[in-house]
Order: C-alpha cells, then structure tokens, then sequence
C-alpha cells in the first residue's frame, strides 16, 4: 500500500518503552522513517498539534496523518506493510495477541511503575504481588521461543517493557519484580528478545537508561 | 469463513454495558447465539474456564475458543463475519476508531463510575471534570449521523454506555455528567445511537437497569 514517496516520522523520546515498541516494529518491516526527538518537559507545537488528547509519546506521522498509542500505532505498521507480519493472520489468534497485549498494559506496566516510583512500603509490597501475579500468567503462556512463536509478534514487542525496563526498576528499587528463579520460561524469553537481532539494534543502550531512572528514583527518596 | 455449523455462546449479564457492547456487534451481523446468563457474586465453572485471567464478562465463545475483552471481541467478530461492517477497511480509519473506543475505556467509563459510586464530594467533582473534559474530545469529534459516518461502528458501539448507561448514572447520582446543552451534538448522537433498530432491540429495558443502579447507590449512600 506504501509508496516511495512516504513521508514518515515518529515523535518520541530515547529510553521511553512505548517509543521503544513502534521502532521494534518499524525495524522489523525494515521501514526508515525520520526520529523526532520530544522535550516532555518542554512540548513541541507538533506534539501538541498531532496527539491534542493525551500529549502523549510516540506519535507516529505517515504522510502528515498522526496516531497515537503505541499498540494502535503498531497495529497501523502492520495493516499498511505486509512485509515480516506481526500480528498472526487468524482472527482468533489475533484476538490472542491483542488480549496479551492489552494484559500487559493492563496489569505489568502501571503496576511495574507504581511498584517502583513510591518509598511506601505497602504501596511497594502491593504493586510488586500485582506484578508478580501477572507475570505468572506470562509465564504459563510462553510455548515457543517467542510469544509469536519462532519470530516476535504483537505480544513480544507489547513485552519489551518487561524484558528490559522492568529488571532496571528491579536493580534500582531493589524490587523483586521479575525473580528469574520463579519465571524461568520468561526469563529465558527475555534474554532471547534482548538479544533479537532487530531488538538489540532499537534498544536504548542500558547505561544512560539505568541513569537516568536512578537519578529519578533518588530524587523521589530524597524528597520523602 | 464461518459455517453453519457454528458454536455460539455469550457468557454475560444483562445490563452490562460491555456485554451490550458484544450483543450490537452480533445484531448488526445477523449473528445467532446462544446467550449464557452468569451470576457474577457466584461466578460459574465455564466463565472460571473460559476466562481465568480476569473472571470478567463479556465472553465470547466460538467453537469452544473462548474470547475475553469486549471490544477485542467485537474485532474478532468482524474479522470473522464480514456482512456489515463494524470497522472501517483504510488502516488510517481503522486506527482511529481503536484510537477512540480505548478513549471511552481509558477516560469515561472508569471516570464516570467514579463519579458515580461516592459520595465524598471532591471524588464526585474530579471524576465528573474528567468526565466533561473526555465527552468535549468527543463533542467535537462528531462529524456525521454516526462517529462511524452513516452507520454505526466501533466507537459507536463502544460509547454505548455514554448514551445509554451514562444519563442513568447522571439521573440518580444527582450528577452533571452528560449535560445536553454542553454537548448538543454528543446528545443528538445519543438519541439517534438508542433508537437505531439493532441498538434497541438488544439494550436492556431501561427500568429495572436503574432500578439495579439505584439500589447499588442507596446501598452506598445508607452506608455511609
């Protein structure tokens, strides 16, 4: 459906997991597109312009036609190139993806960050059975090398934000998030996602990322 | 794709507005099922079954596979059954409907039951605000008979609850939720969304839906 005469780009921040997601996807369809990098604390006009309602990060632009939200976004990749599917073809199994998809929005990643971003305890304690409770079920559904089978899908790229944020929310928090010795299967799936070829190409490097959330963390027990 | 020889079933409760949302999409394709009635303060063996992660109706079950999330669920049916198109077929189109129906999940429902289910004041206030301020995104976004032009479509679907469920809550909780001369066009839409022929044959009778509700929020004002 795509020519060549695209104008893409995608406005984002380095080190956000749900930018993260859409460039996996861009990657894996082999797609070049133009990185605009956002100020959060210092919106741009386009920002403002192109996602009105939530201000949000990413916004993908496909011939100055704006969409937010990262699973719609990728979503949008795959109906528009054909090339490396990322969602399965049947309907129910696409159903599937988007329901695990959905989970993991739903349950990990509010539940990830409230975990880590409190000095209460019990808010600590809480968040962290909520993770682990849904990470269980994580766990019970991996069958192949990826949860797309062999090659990543919907869920995997939805997952990334467990493979590679939330064991640095773990090491800064001192969090018991994602116990490698209680998810083995996951685990195992992690290290294989990290080290996807595309994956590791789109990655953040782990050290200004580690950084930068350190300094966050710090801030919020200084401040307690 | 489907056969003749279809298994149908939909595990809900009448007067679900998510269930509600599942019983328009099979109405609008002509669809047979067979409609399961669950208790949910006593939730049976198949919807434990056929939904362990969240336990939650709607389920849609199709041949013994089993399909949880309502709006998930209203894809699915699309993509199976093509008369009657529920989303629109230009990915663009398409991303904006999902863009919209996560909308009315992510900032009316939860905001509006809220408002609703207390009675500490400055809750009511707050979600109400997030209430007036979503339902301004989707004043404006009205553009035709339908947000899904001609015909009613997903996001139509899913603002059921704004039509139907949203002027229930605002009606007993003495609330300024859904304000007609606020939003003239939303409520125009409202009224043409509750007497289109499929909606009003599958919306529940509206008495004994407020007579739930209305015993539900004097349960909760008396235990106050």
């Amino acid at each position: 459906m795509a020519t060549n005469k695209e104008e893409l780009s995608l406005l984002g921040v380095i080190g956000s997991p749900f930018v993260c997601r859409v460039q996996i996807a861009l990657k894996l369809k082999g797609i070049e597109y133009k990185f605009l990098q956002e100020n959060m604390a210092n919106k741009s006009e386009l920002l403002l312009k192109y996602n009105p309602v939530h201000k949000k990060i990413p916004v993908f632009v496909h011939n100055e036609k704006p969409i937010a939200e990262s699973l719609i976004i990728i979503e949008y990749i795959d109906e528009t190139w054909n090339q490396n599917p990322i969602l399965p073809s049947h309907p129910y199994q696409k159903a599937l993806a988007r329901f695990w998809s959905k989970f993991i929005d739903d349950k990990v990643v509010g539940a990830a960050w409230k975990a880590f971003m409190t000095v209460d305890e019990k808010e600590r304690e809480k968040n962290t059975e909520e993770v682990l409770e849904a990470l269980q079920f994580l766990e019970n559904e991996i069958k192949d090398k990826f949860f797309g089978g062999e090659e990543i899908g919907l869920v995997d790229i939805a997952a990334v934000f467990i493979a590679f944020w939330v064991p640095i929310f773990q090491e800064i928090g001192g969090l018991r998030l994602f116990p490698s010795d209680k998810f083995p299967k996951l685990y195992e799936w992690s290290q294989e996602l990290i080290n996807h070829p595309v994956v590791k190409e789109v990655l953040p490097p782990r050290d200004p990322v580690f950084a930068f959330f350190k300094a966050r963390y710090e801030s919020l027990v200084a401040s307690k």
